[in-house]
C-alpha cells in the first residue's frame, strides 16, 4: 500500500535538512572513519574568538554533501545528457560525485593545519589513503559498489577524475566545499558576512562542455558568493586572535616534539600514542586514533609537565593565552625580529620556543593568465542567452577590482608579557627597539579591523 | 507602587520594536499627515517584479527614526558633551534629531519620482513646507516643544542646521535613512543583499568634532553597508522590470495632462481632484489628498478612458504590462531612437506616447575632492584608536574599487509588442534596422543585470 | 545545445522562491482578474496595528500555490498512484490543484469580510463565478486545457471535486491555505508566533485512501502548526484595536448605503460605481473594479462629504482613529449596551452610527462526531508505521487541551470620547451605569493582552 | 576628548552580542575554570541526533550572563527602589546577580547526567565549592570585591540568598538559564520549536515586592515560552536516539570502575587521572582537570582494552552505535525486563553490561499548591495594570493544559543486536517473548514521539 521511498533526513540548521537518498551514503556517515570527524573541530582556534563556531567537520562535510546532492538533483532533473559528447551531465556520476563530497575532508587531523608542520602529515594523501586502504570501513563499503569506485572516488579528489564537472563540483574556486563552509561557518560564528544566495546559485549553475558554468542571470548572486569569501577571509579566518592561538599551538607541538626526540623515554611515558609521529613510523591506524580530544588529553598532561616550557605552552593553550602580533613587511622583518629577540631574552623566554611568524594570504579570485598571473585556477564561466561565455571579472566590476589581489598579512607572534613589560618602561628610559615595537604595535590598524572582540587584543 | 515608564512600542519585522520613548513623537505619528504615508508604497514600481515589497513610506519612517533614536541613546550614554566645543554629543539636540528622522519624507507623495517629472512637484520642498505650515497637524504639535522648534526641524532635513552631526545622523552618504531602507527594502523584497550589521555599527557610530565618524575597528561593518547599497541599486532598485512600469506610468500622466490641457472639461468630469495640477495652482491640502489610493482609483477609471491612448496606457499599468528595453550608449541612442520611431509608427504606436528614455544611474561611494570629483559628499571617516581620521576608500580595498564608479545605465523603453512584431517577419525580411533593434534586444545581458560605466570625471 | 527547461522564479520573502513550472500558472497569474489582488491587502485592518503587515492577496495567493506545488511534486516523486484504487497520488491532477491554490481566493473584493456585511456580497461565490464566467481571462486561459477543465478547478474550491486528496490540500484544517497566511502574516507582522515547520510537514504529509494524512512521525510539527493557528488568532487576528477600525469601516459602510439609498443623487455624484451595489444590480465587471485603492479613493471623498456623519466616520478610518471596545458576556450584553446608548447619545452620537458589537471566534482544532461536536471538519490523522491511523488528539496532549475550545470574544464598539468623558466627571458625580461602563473598560485584561502595541488602545 | 567608554563584545550567534560592561566579568571568563567550560558540551549525547549541536557550556554560560545582563539594565532603568521596603531593584544587587548568572554551571563535567550516577559527584555542589574554594582563581577574583562576596554568590546560587529577585532571575520556572539554552539549544539543533519572543519578555519582566513578576500584557509570550520548553523537552532533550547513546556511556563508566575497583593496576596504568575517582578521593583540582576532552581521549584508548566487555561499549560509544529501546509501563516491566534478559544471555550479552532502564519525565510547569501538588516550585505570577497578580494557568488556556502534567516515558535500553536476531528467526519459530518483544518495538510509536502520562498525583 505506501510504496517504499528511501530516504532518511538529518536536522541541520544550515540547509534545514540533510537528505539522504542513497543507502550507500548512509553506511559511509556510519564509519568509524567518518564518526571520527565528530572528534575534530572545523575552525581549529577560531573558536577562541568566535566562540559559536564550536562545529565539527562532521557538521560540514554532511552540509558539502548535501550541497553538492542539490546541484546533481537539479542536474538530472534539467540538464541530463543525450547523447554522448552533448557536454550535459551524465547521470551515472552521480554516486561518485555524492561520495567525493562527503568523504573530501575524512583524511584531516586534529588542528591540521599546524600539526602538519611539525608532524609532516599531509590531510590531503591521508584523505586518499583511507579511500584506498583496503582495511578501512570507508573503503569496503565504496569497494561494494565495484572494484575500482574506491579508486574513482580518489580521483575525483585528487582531480584526475576524466569528468571535469564531477571535480568542479567538489574543488574549484566555487564549489559545494567553499559554498558550505562560507555559510556554516558564518552561522555559527554569528556573522553575517558569509551569506550569500544558494538558492539563486542553485538555479543556475549548469553542467556545459565537460565544466560548471552558471547562467548569467546568476552574475550578482557569484559575485556575492566571492565578496562573501573575501569577507569572511578578512574577519574570521585571518583573525589575528585565533592566529596567536595557532601561534601557541605550533609552539606546544614544536616543544613536545624536540623533547620526544631529546628524551624519548618521556615520550612513551606520557603519551604512548605520540611515538611513531616521533619517530615518523606512524601507520594510519595511529593517525585515525588522533582527534582533539586524544589531543585535548596531551595539552591537559602537558601543563604539568616536568619540562617548564612545555607547561607553560601546554597552559597558555588550555587556558586560552594567545600571543600577540605586530605585522611585519618585507623591509621590517628582520629589525623587528631582532628587537624581539632581545626583549625575549631578557624577560627570560627563549625565542626558539616563543617567538614565530605566520602569514595568512588569500587570493579571492583569480586564474590562469599566460604571462600575468601565477595562478592554476580555471575562471568562473559565466553563460548568456545567446551560448557565449564570459569570465566573471568581465561582468562585475567588484569582481574584478579583487582579482588577482592578495589579501592578509604576515605576522610576527609572541607573548603579550613582551609589550606589557614595554608600557611599564617609563618612556624616556626605553631603548630604540622598544619604541619600535611598541610604535609598531601601537600603529598597526589591523589589530583594531580584526579585533571585533576587542577585549581580545 | 510602579514607578511610571513611558515607552511604547510598535512591532516591526526589521527592528523587531520601535521604541517611542517621547510623547510628542507619538503625537506626530497620528497626525493626518503622516498616517497618510501609510498610503504611499515606499518602492512605488518594484512590487510589481519583487512582489513582496509592498511596503509604505510610513513603515519606513518609523525605522529611520528607530535608528536614530538608537544612535542618539548611545550618544547620551556614551558620548555626553562635557564642555563647550568638547565636539562630542549635545543631549539637547535629541528631540529635534528624532522629529527630523520622522518627519524626514513626509513630503513624498505617490509614485513621486514619476509624480514630479510631470506635474512639477517637489517631495523635499513640501516636506519643508508641511513643517512650517501653520495649519498642519504636525506644525502644530511641533510648535508645542517652542515656536521655532519647527523651523529648527525643517533646517535639520535641509541641512542648514548649524549641528552638523545631526545633519549627518539623517542625510549623508551612510545615514538613518539609507541603512533603514536598505535593510527594510531587502527584508520585503526577500534577499539578502540589503542586509549588513547594524548592531555593529550602532557600537562604532561616534560623534567627533562636529561630524559623524566611525571607530576604525567597525571599518568591515561600513565596507558591508556600502556594498549592500550598491547590490541593492543593481538588483532591485535598478530593476529593467519595474523601470518598464515606471516608463508606462510616466506616459499615463503625460498623457492624462495632455488631455486636460487640451479638454479641461474631461479633467473636471472624471477627476477633480486633478484640476489643481493640471493648472499648477494645488495648496499643501490638495497635495495631501494624493496618495497611491486615490491615483489607483483614477488609473481604474482611464482604462475605460474615451480617449483610446490614456485608456491603452492606463490598462497596461494597472494589468502589470511593462515597457520592455534596450540599453543606449552615447553613440547608439540617436539610431536606436530613430529606428524604434519608425516600428512604433508602423505598429500605429504614436512615439510621443510610448517611447522614453530612462536613466538609472548611481555612485556608491563619493566625496568632493578639488579638481578630482564633482560630487558634493563628504567622506566617511574612520577614526583610529591614536585619534587619527581616516578616509574609509584607504582602509578598504574593496570601497576603493568602488569609489566614484558610476553604476547603472540609460535604456529606451517601448512596448513588447515591437519586439515580438519583427520576431514575427521571416529573417530574411527584417529590415537592417529592425535587426539592429532585435540584436540590441537579445544581446542585452543587461536586460537582466546592469553594467559598470567607468568613471567619467 | 541547451536543453530547453521551463521554470520561472518570483523571489519570495517567505518561501524564498515561487517556481512556476506550468506555462498555465504565468497566463493565470498575469490576467487582470489576477493582477487585481495586488490592491487588495490581505489582513485588512490589521496593517492599523502591525505596520509591516501591508502584503496583499496577490502575495498569499502565489505563496499558497508554491506551497501547494511541493506537495504535489513530493507525491508525483515519492506516491505516485500505480493502480487504480490505491488511494495514491493520481498525478493527472496536478494541473487542476495548482490552478485551484492560485485561484482560491480571486473573488476576494476590498475590506471583504466588513463590505460583505453591508453590500451582501460573497466572495467564495465570487470567487466561482469568476471561474467560470466566460468573459473572464482567467476563465479563457482555463478553458484551453479542456471544456470543462474550469468547473473542475471550481468543484476543487467548493470541495465537490470527487478526488478529495485535492480537495483537502486547499481547504482543511491542515491545508495550504492556512499554511501560507500563518507563515505569511508571522513575517509580515514580525511575530514568531505563527512559524512552524513547513520543510518537515512536506516531508510527512502524504496521500492515503482518497484522503491527506500525515506520518505519526511528524506529530509533533503538526502540532506545532495547530498551536501557531491558535496563537496567530489570539494575537493577531482577534486584535482589539484592528477590530475598533473594522468597527470604523463598518459604519462607514452602513453609513454611506443608507445615504445612498435616502439620496439617490448623492450616491451619483460621488461615487457611481458604488450605484449597482446600492442597487445589488451590480455585475462582475463592477465587483472587479472595486478594490483597496477604489475604496480609498471613496473614503478620500467622504471625510469630505456634506453628511457630518459620513465625515467624521470616514475622518476616523483614513486618519486612524479607532472605536475602542469593551467585553461582552451573555448577561452583561443588554446592561452595557443600553449604558452605552446613553453615554453616545448625550456626547451627541447616534448609536446607530457610533455603536455595534463584534464577535471574533474560532475553533483552533475540532472534528465531526456524532452527539458529541457540531463541527463538520475532518479530523487530521496520522499514519504510524504499522498502518493504523490514529487521530491526532490522540497523540498530542496539547491538541487535546485545545479540542473543541472556543477562543475569542464578544465586544462592544464605539469612539474612545465615552470612556475620556467618562474619565473627566468627578468620580463622586459619576452615575453607576458610567461606573459601569468604566469599570468593564478597566478590568478587560484583554485590553492589555490583546494590546502589544500598548499605546493603541 | 574621547571620553572613556567600558564595553567589551563577544560576538554570539543567539544574542548577536554578548556585553561585558563590567571588568570584573571578564576577568571571571578568562579564568581557567571558566575556560574549561570549552571543553563540556552543553547537551551531552544530542549532538548524536543533532548533528549541529557541538556547543559547549562556555557558550551557553555566556548567553545566561547576557540575558541577566538585559533584564538588570532593564530593572535598574525603570524599576530602580527608592525607598527601602518598596519592592522594587536594588541597584547594588547588579554585581552579585550577573556573576552568579555567569558561573552558576561552572561545576558541571563532562556528561555530568551521567558521569554523577557511577562517580557520585554533584555539579551543583561542585559550583559552590569551586566559587567558595580559596585555591581558585574564580574565587580569588570574586573576593576583590569584598571578603564574602564569593560567598554571595554561592547564597544566589543555591537559593539561599535574601534578595528572592535576584535568585528568581538565575533560577525559577521561568529564568534566564532556561531561556538561554531553549534559545541556544534551538539555534545549534536548527529546530524552530524552542524560539519565543525574548524581546518581548525583556519588556514585561518587572521586579514586584521581592519576586519578578511579568505584566499582563505579555501573557502570550509567556505561554510560548511554555510551549516552547514543552516542546524541546519533547522533541530534543528525550528523543530516543540520544538516551540510547547514554545508555552505552553509562555502561562504558560502569564497567569501566568495576574493572578498576576489580583490578586496580589496570585503572593505574591506563589512565591515571581515573584513580581518585575510583578511590572517591578526588580533589576539586582532579575535577577540574576532567573534561569531554580527556575522557574522550579515555574511551580512544578503552576501545581497545583487554577487557572485551569495556572495549565493546568503548567501540560503541565512539562509532556512535546507541542501544535501541521500548517503552515500558509500570505493568509490563518486569516481563519485558525478563524476556529481554533471556534474548541477551542467549547471544552472549551479559544483561548487566547490556541492559538498563532510563526515564526522561518533565512537568512544563506546576507550583505548590497544599494538598495538590508536590511541586515546590513557585508560580509564575503576571501583574494586571490594576495590580493584581493573575496566576499564570488562569489566564492562559494552553498552561492550564499543560500544568502538573508529566511528560516522558521510561525505556528499557539494550543492543540492537536483539531486535535485528528475532527478526530473523523465522515468525513461526519465534518464542513468545521473542514476539513480545518485537511487538513491542514494532509498534512503539514513541520510537519516534513521545507519550503523554496523566497526572499522577
Amino acid at each position: 500500500m505506501n510504496p517504499k521511498k528511501y530516504e532518511k533526513v538529518f536536522r541541520d540548521p544550515v540547509h534545514d535538512y540533510i537528505y539522504i537518498q542513497d543507502p550507500l551514503i548512509l553506511d559511509l556517515i556510519d564509519t568509524p572513519e567518518f564518526q571520527r570527524l565528530r572528534r575534530i573541530k572545523q575552525l581549529g582556534t577560531s573558536s577562541y574568538v568566535f566562540h559559536g563556531a564550536e562545529h565539527s567537520r562532521f557538521n560540514h562535510s554532511l552540509g558539502v554533501y548535501e550541497i553538492t546532492r542539490r546541484f546533481v538533483n537539479y542536474f538530472e532533473k534539467y540538464y541530463p545528457s543525450q547523447t554522448e559528447g552533448d557536454g550535459l551531465w551524465q547521470n551515472d556520476k552521480r554516486l561518485v560525485t555524492l561520495c567525493a563530497a562527503l568523504l573530501h575532508d575524512i583524511g584531516h587531523g586534529p588542528f591540521s593545519h599546524t600539526f602538519e608542520k611539525i608532524f609532516q602529515t599531509d590531510h590531503e594523501a591521508l584523505t586518499i589513503q583511507i579511500i584506498l586502504d583496503p582495511k578501512t570501513s570507508v573503503h569496503q563499503i565504496l569497494r561494494k559498489v565495484c572494484a575500482d569506485f574506491p579508486q574513482q572516488v580518489a580521483n575525483v579528489i585528487d582531480k584526475t577524475y576524466p569528468n571535469q564537472q564531477v571535480v568542479q563540483l567538489i574543488s574549484s574556486q566555487i564549489d559545494a566545499d567553499r559554498m558550505d563552509y562560507l555559510l556554516r561557518d558564518a552561522y555559527y560564528t554569528g556573522v553575517s558576512y558569509g551569506k550569500f544566495d544558494l538558492a539563486r546559485i542553485t538555479r543556475v549553475i549548469r553542467p556545459y562542455k565537460n565544466q560548471i558554468v552558471f547562467d548569467y542571470s546568476g552574475m550578482h548572486a557569484i559575485e556575492d558568493y566571492i565578496l562573501s569569501r573575501y569577507q569572511m577571509h578578512m574577519q574570521i579566518y585571518f583573525h589575528a586572535t585565533s592566529r596567536g592561538m595557532e601561534a601557541v599551538l605550533q609552539k606546544v607541538f614544536a616543544r613536545a616534539r624536540a623533547l620526544f626526540e631529546q628524551e624519548p623515554q618521556l615520550s612513551d611515558s606520557i603519551c604512548a600514542s605520540f611515538k611513531p609521529f616521533r619517530d615518523c613510523t606512524w601507520s594510519l591506524k595511529d593517525y585515525l586514533n588522533l582527534d582533539d580530544y586524544v589531543l585535548g588529553a596531551f595539552f591537559s598532561q602537558w601543563k604539568d609537565s616536568e619540562d617548564a616550557v612545555l607547561a607553560d605552552l601546554a597552559t597558555r593553550f588550555v587556558n586560552r593565552h594567545p600571543f600577540t602580533s605586530i605585522i611585519v613587511q618585507e623591509n621590517t622583518q628582520t629589525h623587528l625580529t631582532v628587537a624581539l629577540q632581545q626583549e625575549l631574552m631578557a624577560l627570560g623566554f627563549n625565542p626558539e620556543n616563543y617567538l614565530l611568524t605566520l602569514s595568512s594570504f588569500d587570493i579571492p579570485y583569480d586564474f590562469y593568465q599566460p604571462g600575468k598571473s601565477t595562478s592554476t585556477n580555471k575562471p568562473i564561466q559565466l553563460l548568456t542567452k545567446s551560448d557565449h561565455l564570459v569570465e566573471l571579472s568581465q561582468a562585475s566590476a567588484l569582481v574584478k577590482a579583487l582579482r588577482g589581489q592578495i589579501s592578509g598579512d604576515q605576522r610576527l607572534f609572541f607573548p603579550r608579557e613582551v609589550i606589557e613589560h614595554i608600557q611599564k618602561v617609563p618612556e624616556k628610559q626605553r631603548t630604540d627597539s622598544q619604541e619600535t615595537l611598541l610604535d609598531a604595535w601601537l600603529r598597526d590598524p589591523n589589530q583594531v579591523i580584526y579585533h571585533q572582540q576587542e577585549h581580545l587584543f
